[in-house]
């Protein structure tokens, strides 16, 4: 059917709550890749309880445990410090997850968890570096606002970085996104950043940071968020966004399946490809389902941690067409064609496919 | 199962189109009923085609058709035109359509497809009436530069008004969201704003607005949003919302199920609640799954058609209890429990039903 070739396969129909968690959880419209920055509203989320409503005018940011001064910072004296900006492209650990199978009971995203914005805040290792972190330090812990159930367990949602991850220079405590104070639904009034790691990372709406001495084992560290082929295997920790590139799909589209449908003749192919682990380097297309490759042109990178855009000609003949495109980065990472399974459906960044229909 | 009751019943699994629409077109948490205007990016979303990329210093709107003195304005001449603000209730004519057995193939709504914003514009009828529509003149036709396939017919997205309806004082011709230029998801640089209309009135990204001397049969208008039994049956237009009443669910949710976990004690339960028709009036509320039904608090009404805040104490004991609010508006019409089904799966404003479980 055309729609599972557009689609990639899905492997089963969906559950009532995966279908409320994707009407609640949004992903980015793929024509919004024409955007350098992301608009608000179309930058994907993912929240795992509820929204918090936070008063800025109380909120305050505890920075403690292993430290040799404790901090506790209102949103005007964070505001008052230095503050810097970074592009920064964020992506879903789950994009890609309604594509395996079988999949667990989870947000099923299919391509579409993805944003690049620009966010503005204050650097976080210039305040660790005030705290005095102590010998001891193992990792620095985040804690949010956000609390629910998961796994059995109540718990606000929490997530460390090794201690030399968090001092990273480009670690960010963002109040802004594009230039506007951050909207509730992204983590107002403060969140971190972590340019070039998935999502999960980025803490939302935080309360504290606490430096620990032993490595963290709570719920969304030691259980989620690892790439397990079992229940039993411990797996690997989900760090940093695998390459992935995706284009924007041509034509005009049907309702509801989304088939796109074009005009012969030459166009111009383009989208935005992206890796945390070092600046893509190289994006190559195919518009024969991936039969043959060949490379697209990329613009100037505008930065480590934002996408980076692409584009190639294309003559469109009549016709049905599966286009493509395949991202490497500098550290020598490509997308894979076909997806490699986990038990938490995490990191597929398999290549995308769009299937077109040229006709006059 | 209690995720089932919880979510009332949805009739069977969701298809992979149905899938890729939900992640695409996303609602509102149901938190964010908290906030008086729904910020950017919590506002419902529904979008037939691609969102079109608009270039605002060449845009322009037409006004022609059946008029006397067609007007071409550009971005700056309709913002130098006398300005005003509503705060407006829109919700999806597809909202609970996820909730009717059997549902046609579209966008799956369960309970979210709302918001509350307000709008800013100038009003549509003076430059009807500088456009001298002429006396044969039958309904004004609002064209989108959105385009697609629906129903086999290739077209932009358009919908028409009766004459006398699109002269109404309060349509607008609104350029901003909130006190901001409309993002492009909302119908960047102009859309149309019908207060008390669903939302596939209210055309977005502007292109034309054509006075027309026969009823419109274009697809959007003759096929698409009417309430009806059967293919073969004509059925009634779907005009303006019809009351709802949603809250404000209490506790905190799980992950993935969103189920609701609170300790007991005494809550308020609030809301918000709705009509198209005349300002809400009354708001009952049970917390028994409608055995019985208590009179809530209303705020006061803010304007003629945004929603209206309601409150009502409740002492949660321990067990579980299917909370549920009901809505009656100044027109006399009320919330039924049970959807009334139709083949579009159009206008489902049964009670919401949220179980929660109150344990120490």
């Amino acid at each position: 059917m055309a729609v599972e070739s557009e689609r990639q396969s899905a492997s089963e129909d969906f559950s009532t709550v995966e279908l409320a968690l994707a009407t609640r959880n949004h992903g980015f419209p793929l024509e919004s890749l024409r955007y350098d920055l992301t608009p608000i509203g179309l930058h994907y989320l993912l929240i795992h309880f509820d929204i918090p409503q936070v008063d800025p005018t109380t909120w305050r940011l505890e920075i403690g445990g292993e430290v040799g001064r404790p901090l506790s910072l209102s949103l005007d004296e964070l505001k008052q410090r230095p503050s810097t900006s970074v592009a920064c492209t964020l992506e879903c650990a789950g994009n890609g997850r309604a594509r395996l199978s079988p999949r667990p009971l989870s947000q099923p995203w299919l391509d579409e968890a993805i944003g690049n914005a620009e966010w503005t805040g204050t650097p976080l290792a210039p305040l660790l570096e005030e705290a005095e972190i102590g010998e001891a330090a193992v990792e620095v812990l985040f804690t949010g606002l956000d609390r629910g159930v998961q796994g059995d367990v109540e718990h606000f949602y929490e997530r460390s970085l090794p201690v030399d991850e968090a001092r990273r220079p480009e670690m960010l405590l963002a109040y802004e996104i594009n230039g506007q104070p951050l909207p509730p639904q992204h983590g107002f009034p403060v969140r971190l950043i972590v340019p070039g790691w998935y999502g999960m990372t980025h803490v939302k709406w935080l309360d504290r940071i606490t430096v620990v001495t032993e490595p963290f084992e709570g719920f969304q560290q030691a259980k989620q968020y690892r790439t397990k082929q079992s229940e039993d295997d411990p797996g690997e920790p989900v760090t940093r966004i695998q390459p992935r590139s995706l284009l924007v799909p041509p034509g005009i589209p049907d309702f509801p399946e989304r088939r796109r449908f074009l005009e012969p003749g030459p166009r111009l192919l383009e989208g935005r490809a992206w890796s945390g682990w070092a600046p893509v380097t190289r994006v190559e297309v195919s518009v024969d389902g991936g039969e043959t490759w060949q490379d697209a042109d990329l613009d100037e990178l505008t930065g480590d941690y934002g996408w980076r855009r692409w584009s190639i000609a294309w003559n469109a003949e009549p016709g049905e067409h599966v286009l493509c495109s395949r991202a490497t980065d500098g550290a020598g990472n490509t997308q894979p064609e076909e997806p490699e399974w986990n038990t938490g459906g995490y990191v597929n960044n398999a290549v995308q496919r769009v299937v077109v229909t040229v006709q006059r």
